[in-house]
């Protein structure tokens, strides 16, 4: 149960209800739980102590832990077999792994773990599975900004951003209900080129007078160094594909700017 | 591990290296385990016997289990908040939720595990969240299907097909290196109503040469009941809003064809 429902607090009651215990026993059993997961390096069981308190299941990686699975990506990604034509990367049997994806969001969540965020925020498509699995590990809602308002979500606040590495205009739209003021959000993405998007999701918030506390993206690229963001978590850094020798240029990303 | 990676095999090896604990111990911790998970529901642990065996966590839910999330959902949903202009009810934040979509995920999958299903397909963008939950559960990919050709998916298969309800002509796209031939899908979606749109990702699978198994989706409308699919399996049923009372018409669908 805690595991299937990480960063959810179960009240020591509860679980006496369900298997008829005494508190005593409980704990000690519990004493045990916690030493395995810390000795195997599964994460903590935390305890919250006093009435309204419980215990719950933080997944925080090791540093160690999310090295190795940055390492294991970028073995993943440099397959000359994923080069698309146009320097492109063919990503989405990555992206739509849920084996992959479980690695991938428990190491983008692990710093925000103990930031009291109320929202994943992602915008559509291929971020929203990577996004709905970090949402599933901070036991929080996700909300996907759309690209055009839609009919079936009311009420909408649209919004002009510039694509910062085409330039180009596009537009965001999110159900004026999907985030109540006050509420602190994480935006995830899988890529992030010159941060544009990222800096129109935090315009965007800005409206619904929301606060970004944390970008987190997979990828960003090395070039442009000077991005519309400055403070962005990512996982890995990717410098394009030298067509010639048919390799695709991705590595753990050094000297990141959490806030 | 088991609960965090449903479906996937663990052989018995992996466990004495990481526990260094004898194979006879682990077989009798392994009857308590099992029995646990039997006494309180939580779905099965299966063995696999043999050279190539191990064991694996079936999370199959019971009929009853089913029938439960099915009546919470009903009552989620039918609360006039979410009526919107038009005749559409607000459901974002349920299908964003990862608590709910776990259990919904669970109720979907539940009919298809022992099937041998390769991929969960779904269409962009709404299911997807749905989609990985339910690909999660079974322990397979998922594939997302485009409402237009991507660049950054190289070659793509596009094919038009008729949106049952609306009549008109929509556009679906997928990578071509995204499926192999003879694959298994099992499509996942949140909503059905003349059943255009699965009809349509009948026809592009044999494009693709692979084989539907099965289409789960959570709501399917009572009007038209000839659908342009068959069988199919919804876990709901809606039947229009009366906008005077304000009351959402949904209930547990009856006779299912799961097929």
């Amino acid at each position: 149960m805690l595991v299937e429902n990480p960063n959810k607090i179960f009240t020591l009651n509860s679980f006496v209800e369900i298997l008829s215990y005494a508190k005593s026993t409980l704990s000690e059993d519990i004493d045990v739980i916690e030493e395995v997961f810390k000795n195997f390096e599964l994460g903590e069981i935390k305890s919250i102590p006093g009435a309204a308190g419980g215990i719950f299941y933080n997944p925080k990686l090791t540093d160690e832990q999310i090295e190795n699975i940055c390492n294991e990506l970028c073995e993943l990604i440099n397959d000359k077999k994923r080069i698309i034509p146009g320097g492109y990367v063919y990503m989405n049997d990555i992206f739509y792994d849920p084996n992959i994806l479980q690695k991938i969001a428990k190491s983008l969540a692990s710093p925000y773990l103990d930031k009291k965020i109320d929202y994943v925020v992602t915008i559509e498509t291929k971020g929203i599975p990577l996004a709905i699995m970090t949402a599933n590990i901070l036991n929080i809602p996700m909300i996907v900004v759309r690209k055009s308002a839609r009919l079936t979500e009311g009420t909408t606040i649209q919004m002009n951003y510039i694509a910062g590495s085409s330039r180009r205009i596009n537009t965001m739209a999110l159900a004026k209900r999907s985030i109540p003021k006050g509420a602190k959000v994480l935006f995830v993405d899988d890529f992030m080129k010159a941060g544009g998007t990222a800096k129109g999701i935090t315009d965007l918030m800005k409206e619904f007078e929301a606060e970004v506390m944390g970008i987190a993206v997979v990828m960003s690229t090395k070039e442009p160094e000077d991005k519309l963001i400055k403070d962005y978590y990512s996982l890995l850094e990717f410098d394009g594909i030298d067509e010639k020798d048919e390799k695709i240029n991705i590595y753990r990303k050094k000297n990141n700017n959490v806030n």
